[in-house]
């Protein structure tokens, strides 16, 4: 298998684009993509996206996005993970390259939200749940994370105002990062106070929707020397894994056992353990999926990833430095855009590109995407070189 | 790239299954492709699906199969090309396993259709269109290929008429093949009295849509020697092109141009060239469709597609035998299956397992699946060795 390197990298910020269509949004972190990586074009693309069909009435995204950027007669894909369809996108980029087949990808996750009413919205993301057995029974999705957090802090007895670190780290990152949604600090009393969601959820728990995509160009690493005194950067670690869809069937739904396996894959593919990892770019879709990542990939004991936050260990001068750029929960979450968000800035990071939240001297970092509850998930690693 | 093989195939019968789920049709096709190929697991799934989230509420299909199926902590992704979705998750499990990442991929093409009203399906068929550019005005898929079609007979002079022998192919095929949605033969004079669905395409020009699912396993070749005295068939050919999503921005709207590319990248990588082909499933979604590939294809001239159906020389006794199992026409079209349907039935042709239908001493076979009305089409040459 070839070493595939990160050649160029673009995002869009993350908004209400209200007068950009689906089309614009893609199109402009691929040609930001591809312009910081200095090609005028790549063999394939891979899209990842969860939510087109049923909220733009668009299927065949690859297609779409290929013809809209000029890039007809290469090969195109759209892959869907639900909200890990972003790192997913990748994968299946990183695959082609790998076996010798392209020479260049494309990769882009996107999504366009805000063109539809709030209960559409949340219609739509309850298809990354069980529709048979969690969405029939009247359940969202925001309602599945509910549960989980609530038997967290029962079994670990957490209160809610311990999880506040996580949300108050994210939003301090953010107000450094242009493409981020959200620029406002955030203190614990606010986070308390805020409006319910979905008990113990409340709104600063959870992480806004929004309309965006991040992009990047992968070629063989062989093919890149230098990049113009910036550090080449390899993905050195790639990883997927699963669980059930329906949380009920898990032997244990405090345990992200695809992001321990995930993680275990890419750390022993990249030759690396949870304390080499500089940054960690986690999937904060809610603020309990901050503490079970960090527990499932070795940074805290089962039950303590809340501690992380209390002890100041997660903010860019900590130890376990997570959501460098904001996390979904500041710089928002365009669901199928958000596997290629987290990866864009871990290169950021990489290449000491992140003034205000720059961890010194990362030379590796990861990035970990989740689908559903903790269906699918995928964990990148990168390295600087 | 290593070479793969398909170690194992399996498939239902096409049909308005209202009494099994999504789950139970992809998982027989999974269940009947592993015993086949005489494994208990796989180390990963790739599934292909276009409609799923407009129609069943379920994305993540991926995963979604891989728990139904018992496969928890293996990489699972679901890829969508609109109707070219099933080849599209051959070729993405495909490089899996050709760069090494992976020693064995099961590839699901599923699709559970007739859970909507009929009108619902129009509008969900239409996601494959330019959303912006075409269905925004009125224009409904098989509008799209009702003009494409009225336009080829005017350019060449051809007669409604001079398609019927396509659909008389397909239909007579197809009552040999217990999976086939359509066991009627149907004569020259029912094509010409069929009803009209959009001029001039009528009911006999157009693919039924139903629920089904075709599966196969696939393992690298060298880890194959004999199988159980069976030859042993190798994916020798494997390209994805693309053209523009709307068919007004094509630069021939007559010409195939993503059905050349990826045929002519085939053939290279196959080495070999049209006339060896032995058997070609091609994507007869509409009659025209099947005219348009054979040019595009390299068996015929621009303009006379047809005259090789006039000839007698799609039937599986002549030079280029098409639809042999029935083709989308009567084997049926559940869309985002029909690419591994067409995959598992060359497969049948290589094995010599085609009663009734069988190619003599079929020994090289090619699938073609067309997503879109010509946007995005995968090809994929086998070999019987």
């Amino acid at each position: 298998m070839r070493q595939v390197a990160v050649l160029g990298i673009g995002q869009t910020k993350i908004d209400e684009h209200w007068e950009f269509s689906l089309r614009e949004i893609g199109g402009d972190a691929a040609f930001s993509a591809m312009q910081d990586a200095g090609v005028e074009k790549v063999e394939a693309l891979f899209v990842g996206n969860m939510l087109s069909p049923l909220i733009s009435g668009q299927n065949q995204l690859g297609t779409f996005f290929s013809d809209w950027i000029g890039l007809w007669h290469q090969e195109s894909v759209k892959v869907e993970a639900a909200c890990a369809s972003g790192a997913a996108a990748l994968r299946a980029g990183l695959m082609a390259v790998a076996a010798g087949e392209i020479d260049s990808a494309l990769i882009v996750g996107v999504e366009k939200m805000t063109d539809k009413a709030g209960h559409d919205i949340t219609a739509a993301l309850a298809t990354a749940a069980d529709a048979d057995y969690e969405v029939e029974q009247g359940v969202s999705f925001v309602g599945i994370n509910a549960l989980i957090m609530r038997r967290y802090m029962h079994e670990y007895g957490w209160k809610h105002a311990d999880f506040a670190s996580f949300s108050i780290n994210a939003h301090a990152n953010a107000i450094h990062n242009p493409f981020a949604r959200l620029h406002q600090k955030i203190d614990a009393n606010q986070f308390e106070k805020s409006a319910m969601v979905a008990t113990p959820i409340n709104l600063l728990d959870a992480s806004p929707i929004g309309d965006g995509a991040a992009a990047a160009v992968i070629v063989p690493a062989e093919k890149v020397a230098s990049l113009n005194g910036k550090p080449r950067i390899t993905v050195a670690g790639s990883a997927s894994s699963t669980d059930s869809i329906a949380v009920h069937s898990r032997k244990d739904p405090l345990f992200l056992s695809a992001a321990y396996e995930s993680a275990k894959r890419a750390y022993e593919m990249a030759n690396v353990e949870p304390k080499d990892i500089d940054v960690f770019e986690l999937h904060d879709a809610f603020s309990i999926m901050s503490a079970l990542s960090l527990e499932a990939c070795g940074f805290a004991e089962r039950g303590q990833g809340v501690r992380l936050g209390l002890d100041n260990e997660i903010n860019p001068n900590g130890r376990v430095p997570i959501c460098t750029r904001g996390g979904l929960k500041a710089r928002g979450h365009p669901v199928g855009a958000t596997g290629m968000y987290q990866v864009v800035e871990v290169v950021q990071q990489l290449r000491g590109e992140c003034d205000g939240t720059q961890v010194d001297g990362a030379k590796v970092g990861m990035a970990q995407n989740i689908g559903g509850s903790g269906a699918t998930i995928l964990t990148h690693i990168l390295k600087a070189e």
